[in-house]
Parts: structure tokens; sequence; C-alpha cells
């Protein structure tokens, strides 16, 4: 297990994808980084798959916080979230597990970011559909 | 450990990055996301701090070759480098040991890219400055 996933039925892959954004940012994350792998797996090498992004959820205090206690720490910033269209109108949107992060750094400062950054993105993901379930 | 990296004598931050690029790019490796941390800090929260970025780097084939065994890796993906700031003329290059990615993820399909990976991203490290230590 290294995170957990809301999958959303009846719905647009454009409308999770905003949805998702809503949530995070009414969380405090902004997103530093959004690649699109659809667009990219067909530009590189011409393959065609289904909607994914994944977006890089920062929550600037809390990385900030995270940066403090260990510098080398942006090798596991920011956090992942990825939209990906598993069918048409099922949507899965997915959270790296911070825990991850603080399992392979240690210390308490580190801890306690991936704490705080856990419970509000379950709180995201659970508010995507109401449950939540590993991945 | 979680990853591994260079450190640089002698040169600027701006050199530095050039020179991760310009390696990355002769493995096979584009860059999907740039997230400027010192500009992202400043912004946000009005910290100074010295030059930090985080690139996202991809390989395509490698990348494909992932998503095919485990469609929900992209939450660990892209592979992160980090360039940053140690003092004047003297920066750290840091790679995510693409082992981790394995060891969360489990299988052979996994396994693989991780190994083509690691070693492409330890050349790239070794190029950097003669020598490699362990993040």
């Amino acid at each position: 297990m290294y995170g957990f996933a809301s999958t959303i039925q009846g719905t647009s892959f454009g409308e999770a994808l905003a949805h998702t954004l809503e949530l995070l940012q009414e969380e405090g994350f902004g997103v530093l980084s959004d690649i699109d792998v659809q667009a990219t797996m067909k530009a590189k090498l011409g393959v065609d798959m289904r909607g994914y992004r994944i977006l890089g959820a920062c929550h600037p205090q809390l990385a900030h916080k995270a940066l403090l206690a260990e510098l080398d720490i942006g090798l596991l910033l920011p956090c992942n979230v990825i939209v990906r269209e598993i069918a048409d109108h099922e949507v899965l949107v997915g959270f790296l597990d911070p825990q991850v992060m603080a399992g392979l750094v240690g210390g308490a400062g580190v801890k306690a970011v991936a704490d705080e950054a856990e419970q509000r993105l379950r709180r995201v993901c659970t508010n995507l559909s109401g449950h939540t379930a590993p991945v």
C-alpha cells in the first residue's frame, strides 16, 4: 500500500479533475506541477491511453516545515495526486500517502508534517466520492 | 537511504542545472516538471532560501513499461531530481532511487524498470562530479 483513492462514477474526466483541484485548494494545497500522461505517451511513443494526469500538490507551510527538517526531502515532494479515467464516466483519483515519505526519511519533524498532510489529503479523497480505498 | 547525490564544486547554480539537464537528456530522460522551490517559498511564505529546483525526470519508454505493469504507478512518477545550492559555488544534485518505487509497488515488471532507470540515473550522477554519495 502506498496511497489511497476515490473512484467517482457518472463524471467526466474534466469534471473530476476540476473537482479535485477545488478540494485540494480548500485544504491549502496548490498544484506546482501537472503532467498530462496521456498527451506525453501519445507525443513520445504514439501510444493511446485514457485520460491520466499527475498533479504535484504542495501545501507551502507543510513543505517548508519538511524542508527545515530534511533539506533533501525535495526528492519526495510534492505529493502526487493522479486523476485517471478508468472507463467512460468513471474516474479514479489517487493520492500518494505522505506516510511513505515519513517512512523513508524518518524523524519526528517529518512525521508531524506527514500526519497533517495525510489528514488533509484523506479529507479531499473522501469528499470526492464518499469513500476511500487503498492503492 | 532513498537516493544518491553528487556535490559539484566550483560551479554556479545555473551551470549545474544546465549540466544536469544535458546529462539526463543523454540518458533518455525528459523533464516533465520543474518546480522552483526557492521562488515558491519566497512567493507563498516570504521565506528566503538558496537555489533549489525539483525536476521531474521521465524516460518515456520506461514510464510506459511501468504503467503497463501497474496503472497507479503515476503516484510515484516521474523520478525526482533535485538541484540545490549548498554554498556559493557548491551545488548538490540528488536523485530519488528508483528502487524506492520498486520496493513500494513490487512485481517483476516494475523491478526491471527500476533497475534500468537506476543504472541510467547513477551514470548521470557519477558524470556530474566523478563520485556519488547516498542520500
